[in-house]
């Protein structure tokens, strides 16, 4: 058991975490935002990142540091939160990134391991093979056989109680990344980047990020801080939340900024585009579009900036309160429309909702049906699954209406989109509570069918009719053949 | 042609107007939000409605005014706008709403509008009869006829360069609510509510809204502004917006702040519920909620007056956006899933996709397939009506595959769900060249399907193969007997 990372709050694959840090004697609240800071320029200064945004955390390379002399000078001299002027945690990368960029880097990972310590690091990382997506499985395996080298490596060098991250790589091989997740999580090392996900984000491949990160978590324990390694973009920070990411970091804000770029949960905006500002940050309060693209460059990459950064911590703040509410699918429901590759990711996240639904908290605050595709929650998996061990008499009415009257059935039990039969003493337990659209849909019906089947499956001596209203003809065909139809729209 | 409303940008049944309001010598620019104002009480003044929010234009009740006898004397005296200190636009209402409640008001039409023309009011408004839903169609009627007698009693007083409402009465029928519209545009009145919609909206049926406003629609001219009169929640502007209205009016700011409501565009949140403001405005970049919460009484009800007020007022500056870059249904399609009776309402909305694609621009943007329900927007319909008018030959291959080769064929079209069959040099031409998933779903099949059922069926005589991707059966169901289909995912 991890002492250093405790759950304060679970839904879904979400949670609410607390990272003790202990070299930089703080605890971090998860979801965290770490803003990437460069230390040769910094845009916003790491101060006014924890005043302002209350940023507790940032990252910055080590790398870089360890490459330039003056600065290397001074972080071996003051230290990393003097140099940085920065009174929270500090993340340092290795230069993996580097090298997966240029092909070669200078240092070993004890080197920059014991450099990282030196400068006064809180979180360090060892240097391990971003190996890209769809690279062949010999390359996948061979590069991965190293990162496991630097890892046990990494357990090795002393840093005392700076913590070490240990990233799971395996490219777009989903049993890699789960082995190397299960390898990773043996180690002593105490937090996990999912690596080498950002050529996936630069494609809006979200749904190929889904099956990775799923097949990652699938070989780390519940206690593992995972980090999503380069996932700066608000519009996607719900769904990585929910697949149970906890760290996720962020150079967009800056690098956008430079570009003009105005980021929103709904995408990302030129401001050259931009006749409204959709947002009612001090920014975009203070400014209006026209005013924004009069002002100096410098400044308005610096307002740009600070507005990307409290989108940023606005939907942190929105994901945790979604968290606590027990609502965060809903959340990644509605972010799942920002655009069709983000529906592809919450699609996906949907493959995986058997792996949610062993986090997912047994009772919750409400469930929303509000598309087809919540029809797959694990909410529902969850109860098909229930439906296996209700015990079930000789024979049974399952109805959207009225219970039998009269000694026809031995009980009569209630349906319900999406969820299908249930009895009727379980009408006020959680998710049967749900609120659904009055115009129900297609995928809500195929999902009550399934749940209809399931229990006649694991039942298949009981004698079992079911009163429908107008369920159309493939839905019906879901619904095994013993079973007796009565369509209630046309008695 | 009224003169004083001009539009400026259109997307779906949505538009940016601009409203002249003489009496005021201003213009305001809609959509539209007017904050209201109680006489007698104000948590956030006019002044800083105006300064701080950017309100255009307010409204503020004549009756209370005409029944308060220091604040009547002093509105006569020194005129509304003096009296609120507001610089922009007044509307006031009637006491409608006051006589729907109580049963009785004391002042009649004649009486009221000279009453505000006295006071300086820049839109007045007669005392119309809201009749509320689901009454007999008998009341409807009645009432409905004393509503336009009123109407036509308004035209003969004269009230200046005052602008006067003509509200839209008629209960929950549609074809009443039509008349009643269509009525309304035939005096010279010049703004038009659609009157009596807040007893579905407290019962968040905003399905029957829908289909109120869209028969209210029918009967106006596009050059008539309309006001969704008590509809305050940001929640279901885009929605309202997306049906055609342009004015919106909210009590609910600081209703809502009374009773330490929250308001976001997701729902309403209790200020106890929340242990994290997923916000970014100046209140929540400035308060954590436990600080809200310590707050004395009347502060904290201005601070969250204030907020609720900066998510209204971002929330028309996120649709005004939309409009202006053609997104506007893609907002609405993520607003749709606040609630599962906000999907009702979208769903509903595209029951009159006809409708809104009569003032749907030719070509947009991007569209964006981000759920089921996009497959029945206006855009996928009005491809359908254009296969209609397109030559088709002989022998005609329409193919999700590569083109046929040789010369099987006289011509071989792409299809595409959810748009269906094209000539391949169409293919860069909106709608087209839409993003969408992956992943596809039935609902964008089903579509596809029944656009080669309309080009077949406009072209008997085409002898049409169907190459599709292992659509499902009862997909293809919707595809008439003649074509020959070959899937080639078997093939
Ligand atoms: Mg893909
Ligand atoms: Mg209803
Ligand atoms: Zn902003
Ligand atoms: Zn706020």
């Amino acid at each position: 058991m991890r002492e250093h990372f405790e759950l304060r709050a679970v839904d879904a694959g979400g949670r609410i975490g607390e990272l003790t840090v202990p070299r930089a004697e703080t605890t971090v609240e998860t979801p965290a935002l770490l803003p990437v800071i460069n230390p040769n320029l910094d845009t916003i200064s790491p101060r006014r990142l924890a005043d302002e945004f209350g940023a507790e955390i940032l990252i910055t390379n080590s790398y870089i540091i360890h490459s330039t002399d003056d600065v290397r000078e001074r972080a071996v001299a003051e230290g990393l939160h003097e140099l940085l002027d920065f009174p929270g945690a500090i993340m340092t990368d290795s230069g993996s990134f580097q090298l997966s960029e240029y092909g070669e880097i200078s240092v070993t990972t004890e080197e920059i391991l014991e450099f990282q310590h030196r400068i006064g690091s809180d979180i360090g990382t060892p240097v391990d093979i971003p190996t890209p997506p769809d690279v062949t499985r010999e390359r996948a395996e061979a590069e991965l056989e190293t990162t496991q080298e630097r890892l046990e490596l990494a357990e090795t060098v002393d840093t005392g109680d700076m913590l070490v991250t240990a990233p799971v790589q395996g490219s777009t091989y989903p049993d890699l990344r789960e082995a190397a997740a299960r390898h990773a999580d043996g180690t002593t090392l105490d937090v996990f980047p999912v690596g080498a996900v950002v050529p996936l984000m630069n494609e809006y491949r979200y749904d190929d990020m889904v099956d990775v990160v799923a097949a990652a978590k699938r070989g780390l324990g519940a206690d593992a801080p995972v980090h999503l390694f380069g996932a700066g973009h608000p519009m996607m920070f719900a769904l990585g939340v929910a697949m149970g990411c906890d760290l996720f970091d962020s150079a967009a804000y800056a690098l956008y900024a430079r570009d003009d770029r105005y980021l929103t949960v709904r995408g990302t905006r030129h401001l050259e585009d931009l006749e409204y500002l959709p947002c009612s940050c001090p920014v975009c309060t203070a400014f209006s579009p026209e005013e924004l693209r009069e002002l100096p460059d410098d400044r308005r990459e610096e307002e740009l900036a600070a507005h990307n950064l409290h989108v940023t911590f606005e939907e942190l703040r929105r994901i945790k309160q979604a968290i606590r509410a027990g609502t965060l699918l809903e959340l990644v429901e509605q972010r799942a429309r920002a655009h069709p590759t983000m529906l592809d990711g919450y699609r996906t996240l949907l493959d995986h909702a058997a792996q949610l639904e062993e986090s997912d908290p047994v009772s919750k605050g409400s469930f929303f049906y509000t598309s087809h595709e919540s029809a797959r929650r694990p909410e529902v998996l969850r109860h098909h699954k229930r439906l296996e061990r209700l015990s079930v008499p000789g024979s049974l009415l399952l109805t959207e209406g009225q219970p039998a009257r009269g000694d026809e059935f031995d009980e009569s039990w209630r349906v319900e989109p999406p969820f299908g039969p249930f009895p009727r003493a379980l009408s006020k337990s959680y998710p049967l509570t749900a609120e659904v659209p009055e115009r129900t849909d297609r995928a809500a019906l195929a999902a009550a069918a399934d749940g209809v089947a399931r229990l006649v499956e694991t039942n298949p001596d009981a004698d079992v009719t079911l009163g429908h209203r107008g369920w159309p003809a493939s839905v019906l065909e879901r619904v095994p053949d013993g079973v007796t139809l009565v369509d209630l729209d046309e008695a």
